[in-house]
């Protein structure tokens, strides 16, 4: 998606040859009209999939799935990190390693919202080792929907998620693909 | 705003005389559909209010922050409520305590972000007490920007939030004001 690759490169910042920072239009500040592009090539891309519910993680994937969720006419549902009182009865559970944040920490949805009718479109903002969409995959599965396919916005292909992914038979599509990060630059493949 | 309200009465749950359950729409599961036409009624009541940001607070005000941003055509920033390590320098910060997680946390913004030019507009699903918004005015204002008005999706009338912050000079527009919770039903203002 060439609108997504010149927003990384003139907004993106390289921290070191692992990390890259979008906190400008992703992560912390959103562009509300590249996420509806964002939102409307994920839809274009999944149209056929018979999509019913779109699963992603909070925070910053929420941006994208409710834009797709918008374009596909299907329920967005965010994993929650954090324990609260309103989410608390039958919930499906797994664990998660974040390098980012350098916790290991408990994903949750509620059953309510999840069942073996449901096919699903998992979404995320990165894609690095896969640790989040395994985790992701995990919840799903023991809810015993099927997974049509994974959504991602920026993929650090020099990382191992999307080969583990694609080994396991999951469809993965990514929007940028980030083939390495030297020099202060990002490189993409394409 | 009727829709809003009408959702609440189907598909909200009614836990206590304090506390309501919206997991099917906003806090967990996420009505896509609802969420474009509220971003479009915050649009529409603070259209004329110069708004050059707006500024809500993970997780569950993304979503209806980045429909207004959407309409409006500014961006969205939502502070964090747990660190990074892509959000680590600059960092403007308030504490807030929240009553339905019952835990004090620190929520940030960057200063990166927002400036004295900015006139902001605040987006949050909930305000009850208020406490999560006074965090927020209070780094808004350390920012030096200035703040045009608070929009919120669910105000719990019987709270003080409204009543503070409309003494401190703040505008506040709730798209559905919850008058009361009683025997497991929800009692609007109107």
């Amino acid at each position: 998606m060439e609108q997504l690759k010149q927003k990384i490169r003139s907004e993106g910042i390289v921290l070191s040859d692992k990390v890259l920072k979008v906190d400008a239009f992703l992560n912390h500040q959103i562009d509300p009209h590249l996420m509806q592009q964002i939102g409307h090539e994920f839809a274009r891309r999944f149209r056929d999939a018979g999509i019913t519910r779109i699963v992603t993680i909070e925070a910053s994937g929420i941006a994208p799935a409710v834009m797709a969720g918008l374009e596909l006419g299907v329920p967005v549902i965010f994993a929650r990190k954090h324990q609260s009182l309103t989410l608390n009865d039958n919930l499906l559970t797994a664990s998660v390693y974040s390098f980012t944040k350098q916790v290991e920490s408990t994903i949750a949805i509620s059953t309510q919202h999840l069942s073996s009718a449901d096919r699903v479109l998992i979404i995320d903002d990165f894609l690095a080792n896969g640790k989040a969409a395994q985790g992701l995959i995990e919840i799903i599965r023991k809810a015993g929907a099927s997974i049509a396919g994974l959504g991602i916005v920026i993929e650090k292909s020099f990382q191992a998620g999307r080969r583990e992914l694609e080994n396991a038979g999951y469809r993965v599509e990514s929007l940028a693909r980030v083939q390495a990060l030297r020099d202060g630059q990002v490189f993409f493949i394409d």
